[in-house]
């Protein structure tokens, strides 16, 4: 038998009273925001709303106020139908798909701006991306009041940004962050990936190879400055012109702290101490297309052990 | 027999705790958010809020972020005895003053930023302060979630900007708006008078006087141009700075719109359509006291008519 396709919702005030009623008859409901061009990035993370949660909806939504004014708006793809059926399969209730004007409507004047975590990276390099991010979603959370909204790791800055928010206005959401989803060479999936050139899908490996040479450089011990001039090497050397290649704390986005005098750890004096986590964070473009990846790196060896 | 003090709290999970549970128990909670140092103007909301809800609760936050860095955030006045024995005797039961740290925790990095109608006026004259009340005023909405929040007009646009916000946000409150409380000789309260010396508070009253004849102006059909030229002569020849004296759209802000030839209404090309609504805003300086003040007009008299 077939799984029943989603209902479709294009209007806000119906999906908020739709989700508000499951809600008040005590469902746990799902949430995962997109901008459709669907992948299976994306179904992992209907399946697990699926999984954890009563009702599930997806909103599929180019919200224009994250791209900036010479970015691929308009050519992002679409692919309406074809997310439905996909989301069918995984057992979605409510695909809402709002126009833009619904979403913004006349006189609308109200931007959410993070700070903090949202100014390096992508911040930096896309003025008002954050921002617009921030906005669309503290608006989604409010059309869908679900109980958990799902995001990928893929795009790490962003669920950083998007916990920072919910943590400061107060939202009564968990987020939950699930791992990036990739092809068999690597490459992290993503919408943008179908700009691709098959020589630059080819290419496009070079990102994820940089991730796993840092990790094992960052789980031997090699000094952080080393490890991010190596991945820009290896980018490079993909024919992709490097954004950034960075090792940063995690959470804060921060430099790594080297650990104070005081603190007595074997990690003393090193680029990170071992107990703190730290991530890989890379962009880079291949002709008009833009790629993002990263990678937590995994527990550091102390300097000086063999 | 002498009315009970109110309770005074300070720490935001507490005040949260006791809002949110009258809320539960049905009863209907009223808020006024201040800045302290509070006058007949603060009283009058107080009492306003005390009289259509069962329980009213007064902040009173001198808030850092609303201030530029060369503003009076430093010598603002305090006066927090005073300001809850004024509160005891119109019948609040919660004072809510936190300290900036508690308002403000390490880490967070989240503001709320309202263009439209607080790009002009004090928006423009004060980067940030919009974004600064706009953002305190959302937590302490978050920390107080009345049924019924209270602000004076005679900070016409942050009562605009609020407002906005909380239409734009979907905040679960509304707001009352209530008119300007003045002296004898029509000066607007304000905290801020504190500062005047005896002179400045005499000529102070240049900013009322230049409204009251703006509004007679107005009504007898006086260009807007002209009127705005009077207002400013007005004021200057109090010895008074001028920062603006305008006449905009109450909601918007924005300059008066013409009535279109195809309107037929008999204001059509005239400084503002009968119908349409405008307010005067005046704000000077004397000596280093900065004052603002504004009037809705009254009914305008069509252009041609006697």
């Amino acid at each position: 038998m077939s799984p029943a396709a989603p209902m479709l919702v294009t209007e806000p005030a119906a999906i908020a009273a739709l989700v508000g009623a499951a809600r008040d008859r005590g469902r746990r409901v799902g949430f995962v925001p997109t901008m459709g061009a669907l992948h299976e990035g994306h179904a992992s993370l209907a399946a697990a709303a699926v999984e954890a949660c009563d009702d599930v909806a997806v909103s599929i939504f180019v919200n224009p106020t994250q791209f900036g004014p010479h970015e691929d708006f308009q050519r992002y793809p679409r692919s309406l139908e074809a997310d439905c059926r996909l989301l069918a399969a995984r057992g979605v209730r409510w695909v809402f798909a709002p126009t833009v004007a619904a979403m913004y409507p006349p006189g609308n004047a109200t931007r959410i701006v993070v700070e903090g975590p949202a100014l390096p990276f992508e911040g930096a390099l896309r003025p008002g991306h954050f921002s617009g991010v921030a906005t669309v979603v503290h608006r989604l959370f409010r059309l869908v009041p679900a109980d958990r909204a799902y995001f990928g790791a893929k795009d790490w800055q962003q669920t950083v940004v998007v916990r920072r928010m919910v943590a400061d206005l107060g939202l009564p959401v968990t987020i939950v962050v699930l791992p990036t989803v990739r092809e068999a060479d690597g490459l992290a999936l993503s919408s943008r990936n179908a700009y691709l050139s098959a020589d630059e899908r080819r290419r496009a490996v070079g990102l994820h190879a940089a991730l796993v040479e840092a990790d094992s450089g960052w789980s031997a011990g090699t000094p952080v400055e080393t490890l991010e001039a190596r991945m820009r090497r290896m980018i490079e050397a993909h024919g992709i012109a490097v954004d950034y290649a960075s090792i940063v704390d995690p959470e804060s986005l921060a430099p790594l702290q080297p650990a104070g005098p005081d603190t007595g750890s074997p990690g003393a004096g090193c680029d990170g101490p071992a107990e703190s986590g730290a991530i890989a964070l890379v962009a880079g473009r291949l002709g008009r297309t833009r790629l993002i990846d990263n990678r937590l790196l995994a527990t550091r060896r102390p300097p000086g052990t063999t």
